[in-house]
């Protein structure tokens, strides 16, 4: 045995371990990212908070050059541990790891980079690559094929909704106007979004008569179209937890497919079905 | 060939830009007028945000100026390549043409009349003629014809909804009193509308006890009734989903028809159905 | 023909008029009400409004006179035109009828009941009297069989609700306390209720960051469960509409029924159907 | 019959009547409860409203000690007429009765204990102990097993929730900051709870240009997604409803399953099947 092939070999496990979660390793090595991941957004979130960054701001400096370090050696692993290490540098989740490991290195570089310092929340998302390996994914199957399938309809209703609520929030900018709190037209765009999705801050409201018809209207409108998603998506599961009941084998005769889950007989010809 | 078919063929020409998008020519006059329509609404946007309008005010006005004539352009020529222009002028979409290309020249001829302008964004509208051609309805299809089929509901569900909001608005008149903000009917409704459909801006709320209780009842039932618009959209697209598994051929032997999608077999006589 | 039997006719005529929308006086007689109700409606609402009230106060109290005499003699027509007056008189509508045309002769009588005048409004629930004979109930005939059939499963829901809410606002009260704006359980309870039901007035919002992180989970909580109803309705609904696929006819052989609305052979016996 | 089998005949009757509702004596005694529960209930909630505190509170003190004493009794009876006695103390319900009595005698010997008397508003939960033996559940028992079903998908989705309040919460926190009310990261994934629920309180509202634009997305991804759980809990019920077409029994001749609950022959081999 050569150099070289020990040393793929030595990649080829590292690889196993860090990239998949098969084999024991892989296992422990995810559930410590679990750990480090959490541990770190905490830290993020508690820093945030002035009284108890006053207290502990030299434990939770620590913890994060800890942290920082871990994940920098974890994404080296990862460009080392790959055969094509471009294509992982520039993926999503490439590009959140670098993104998520860096702002503790320019704040020590540029001071008064205190805003850059929250992209560590990005960590987040790198939950959810580890999930994705995990046993979460089983309960959700269905329910992503779902949603993928109702996605056109989705992107047409929200379509729809911007529109309305551009030419809505125009409308409230003219019968309202500056002197009601609506400044601008993109102020009563976020206005008009804020009333048709039901949130409804009270920011901002209207003071006129017209422009509360309108916004009786508007909110009215709303409150009945939220009916849509909820509609295309449940008829989209019903259909998917459906689709079970038939069975993917073929007849042996007639080689049509999609017989019901429990059939014995073909039902275009007759034949008896394999077990 | 004289004049007047010449004339003709010209026009028909024309009339396969402007209105269809089978031709290369016609796609391409829908995807400029797209842009032009977007453009243009931006611009109105950016004219309403006053720091931007400070600075940029020379370049708004020209590019206001350019889009308006070419919207008016095509106005014209519209007219021109329909046969029946005045069905044309009358329809909804020619109304809408003429009231957001108007306010600029109005702007020129009567000054202050600021308020109009707005009205430009109507051209927002018309976008929905050019996507009306594409490729976005298929995707809705089933979608317009199952909201079509649950419309008589809807209607009666909003007619019970706006009866609940003036007897509840009305009740919380006599309850609250002009002293905690109810101070007249019409605004009462307005809170009421508000209450009920749950978007809830805190404008105005309730301050007596008696009122807290009612509107403690209205959010209730605002949260449970909300059931009904979804209850019947769902199953309205569950069923215009469950529809397509149905074929439209009749039997060639007893003329039954909404056989399964792929049946051989007539279900009613055993006839082979044809292919 | 006899003073009596004439006398009982004419009674009958009357109660066809008023009670039923067969003939076309009794279509006429409902379009009347239907109108004088909603105008009646108007003028409570319209004497509401301060500034109105002031310039027209005199045409909107002849008008309030016209139309109350109108509805007393209606009110004393129905009672002389039906077999049993007093089951009518304490009926649902019976009472609403009174109490919706009394509050004009107490003002009469008694100055500075402003506050009874707004019973009026009471009057808008005779408009469903007037829609009950009419063409709507149709449309929503099998809506209202969903909702029927849910009822219980609804109430259990609410029952839920407001338990939840109960509790909640407790806690709420033990956490945030009087300087926070909970300054009793009814208060707190109130605010749960607004928070559940996702209306979020604002005028009560939490302070403490325990408060906040309770109030975060009563939130999630709200907009998670809103699926119950909804799926209970929506649920109904489909199965109500899936319904109409069976026939009601029954086997002459074996009375099975609940057949499918096309079947030919009865689907037990293998006997054939009636058409 | 000794004094053990006597004793234990008590108790045994006692376990009865308190465990139990299917004798006269069990439901008489549950009800009793019920009435003490929900009395004493108000009790506390009108405690805490000081106008009625200030006049009544002897009244409320004296009725509080009678009923912590009743609750006294029969928490000790629970205790005595149990075989596991420690069971029943460590259970859900027997915390809960612990919590909810303790209280007030509390408050005799700490003084200032006050927040701790609303501790026992968690008597409200005893009420499920009752209604759990009672007629409600029928009508919730398809929707307890839909709910269920639905768990694992629920929680997939609420988890998902979670993490896009933290990340965006944490967004608004850079993009805002402070100065807007944004104070830190808690705040301002508190923030994005209130703002993805559509609940809107409106303590905190975005105040920049981006944070507007960042708030339209959250709101519009809020106001979209609520359809997944309601979808979820939709099709769950509706296939739980679905079910009891089918029967349990199983073909006496080829042992397959789930016929149809009118079916006379088994759909598999042609057998008759048990009536």
């Amino acid at each position: 045995m050569n150099k070289s092939e020990k040393n793929t070999s030595w990649k080829e496990k590292l690889h196993e371990i860090i990239y998949e979660a098969d084999t024991k390793e892989g296992k422990l090595f995810d559930v410590i990212l679990l750990i480090a991941i959490i541990a770190s957004i905490l830290f993020v979130i508690l820093e945030s908070v002035k009284s108890f960054d006053a207290k502990y701001h030299n434990f939770l400096n620590i913890s994060e050059w800890v942290i920082t370090i871990l994940f920098s050696i974890e994404y080296i692993l990862r460009i080392i541990s790959i055969k094509k290490p471009f294509k992982y540098i520039f993926s999503f989740y490439g590009i959140i790891d670098f993104l998520s490991t860096i702002p503790k290195y320019l704040s020590f570089i540029l001071i008064g980079t205190h805003s850059l310092v929250a992209l560590r929340a990005l960590r987040l998302l790198r939950v959810f690559r580890i999930l994705k390996l995990g046993r979460y994914i089983g309960a959700s199957n269905n329910l992503m094929l779902a949603l993928k399938a109702s996605r056109a309809k989705i992107a047409v209703f929200l379509f729809f909704v911007v529109i309305v609520c551009v030419i809505l929030g125009t409308v409230m900018y003219m019968v309202e106007g500056e002197e009601n709190g609506y400044t601008n037209i993109p102020v009563s765009i976020y206005w008009a979004i804020v009333t048709l999705t039901t949130v409804g801050f009270g920011d901002i409201a209207p003071q006129t008569a017209l422009g509360q018809f309108i916004s009786s209207i508007i909110m009215i409108l709303g409150y009945s179209i939220i009916a849509i998603p909820t509609g295309i998506v449940s008829s989209e599961i019903t259909s998917a937890n459906a689709k079970p009941d038939l069975n993917t084998q073929s007849c042996p005769n007639c080689l049509k497919d999609k017989h019901k889950a429990k059939a014995t007989f073909c039902y275009n010809c007759g034949s008896i079905l394999n077990p």
